[in-house]
């Protein structure tokens, strides 16, 4: 039987240290010169980001037990970028990383089982290589026969799931704050019912945790606080540290009393650091980048 | 300037006779057997199963005025199974059919902007044909920073939007059907705010109807009567005719009292009708209960 997808998860936080991820939102635009070249095609174009992460995951594989490729990227660039990003996915995952798909995927249960086909269940690629990710993000707005044939790949295959409960923009207050008749907000429905269908027993590791956890933006702490309460048996996700302005202060609302159960991502704050860096390899500003997001994380986890 | 996008759908709505739309779900045991083989690669199995949508699209033409691609059925097969959606898709377009690319797709702006380059502005295949639909499905979770990219692609290149709302499956009620303070379940607060963000004059065409539409299922024809009094100017598309049980009647409540604003999809109980059919060629088969379909909501709508 394969490991569970949140003991394995935790485990390598321990290992690395620092309970980050790093998400991978490649735009040609923003490349480094060198991956760069003059009116290229988009198949050309798919190519470079791919190289891109590729190098991205080599700089920050030391520092980092989890990487997010973000799949809008790679699907801006048709067919040859989704190639990419499996080509990426298999990469991070020989390199020993705990690869989350940001994919958001959801749908009604016949077309659920189409996405946890694509971007869950096991397969090759044409290298023979594993391609599909370890966990994936979800969006839980067709409810549970839309979440369930999620659920069955990951608890099949030892993989896991993030539902998306808060999220970490501004917008997102319009819709998921609606206030509900007994006081509570919608989004902590929506928490309610994560828990509810992620806390059953075959779905808990040995370290407590579900395989179903759920994306909880830190971008606003006293929310995260309130979710914690809510799910005590779900990692949460954490976007919004860097670009998006949450501090490490503010994430680490997400985490439990002993300084787990979450794992915090930031992007472009990384990936794009040798914009600002001074002149040295870009790799290396990355590597940089990614080790000081680590230390940060780490450091007011445990404060 | 770009025609609007509700303007041509309704345009071709009259023409073809039928407010319908055919749901291309295309899994690869469900083919026709002469499309099979024996241990088909992944890529074998793209290709046949954007073989078999081809086909349909020529079988269904004369009959719907749409299609609607549900790109899962197409990423289950990696990444040639998506350049197989895109080939549909150009192939539909060239066949003089709205295109809806089902992709439910839905993030934070920054992401959602990628999401719309790859699935909504227009780019040409490496035949030379546009190949991405006239309008796609997307989810509203995010709130307007996430729906703007959607939006200004729509506008600006005369395409259009189909907001998630009511889903058609039974496990959307435990999530949309959420109760408010005031009464209001989440999803009529869902429905305000896409008729709010959906009806901005620059977003509104010549017969009234925005670019900005929404998913209202048809089964729960109660609540489709509610939506469309809170959604006046939003075209809805219906999903869950056929095989997810709804009947012609149940689909007729999400019309204006004028029999417009509407369109009725039917995915399974159109392109596998030849399960169940006579022996003919399969062609003929969908073909027929295309026709079938278009006269069944027709007469539902007008009665």
């Amino acid at each position: 039987m394969a490991p569970h997808f949140a003991d394995t998860l935790l485990e390598r936080i321990a290992d690395k240290g620092s309970p980050v991820c790093v998400g991978l939102d490649p735009s040609y635009e923003r490349l480094p010169e060198e991956l760069r070249e003059k009116e290229p095609s988009l198949a050309r174009q798919a190519q470079a980001v791919g190289e891109f992460c590729r190098q991205v995951i080599a700089a920050v594989a030391p520092y980092v037990p989890a990487v997010k490729p973000q799949i809008a990227y790679f699907e801006q660039y048709g067919h040859e970028g989704l190639r990419e990003y499996f080509d990426v996915v298999a990469e991070a995952l020989a390199a020993g990383l705990t690869v989350i798909g940001d994919v958001k995927r959801g749908d009604i249960g016949s077309t659920a089982e189409a996405y946890a086909q694509a971007h869950l269940r096991n397969r090759q690629d044409e290298k023979g290589r594993p391609c599909t990710p370890d966990a994936i993000t979800v969006n839980g707005y067709f409810g549970e026969d839309g979440l369930e044939p999620f659920i069955a790949a990951a608890r099949e295959q030892g993989k896991g799931l993030f539902v998306l409960v808060r999220t970490s923009n501004p917008g997102g207050a319009a819709v998921q704050d609606f206030p509900g008749h007994d006081g509570r907000e919608f989004f902590v429905h929506m928490a309610e019912q994560v828990a509810r269908i992620g806390d059953g027993p075959e779905l808990i590791g040995q370290r407590g945790y579900s395989c179903v956890g759920a994306v909880v933006g830190a971008t606003y702490p006293q929310e995260a606080r309130r979710l914690r309460a809510v799910m005590r048996r779900q990692i949460f996700l954490v976007p919004g540290y860097g670009a998006q302005g949450a501090s490490a202060a503010d994430c680490a609302a997400a985490f439990d009393a002993e300084g787990r159960g979450a794992i915090v991502n930031a992007s472009r704050s990384v990936i794009y650091a040798f914009k600002n860096g001074p002149s040295m390899a870009w790799q290396g500003i990355v590597a940089q980048a990614a080790a000081a997001f680590a230390k940060d994380i780490a450091a007011a986890v445990k404060g």
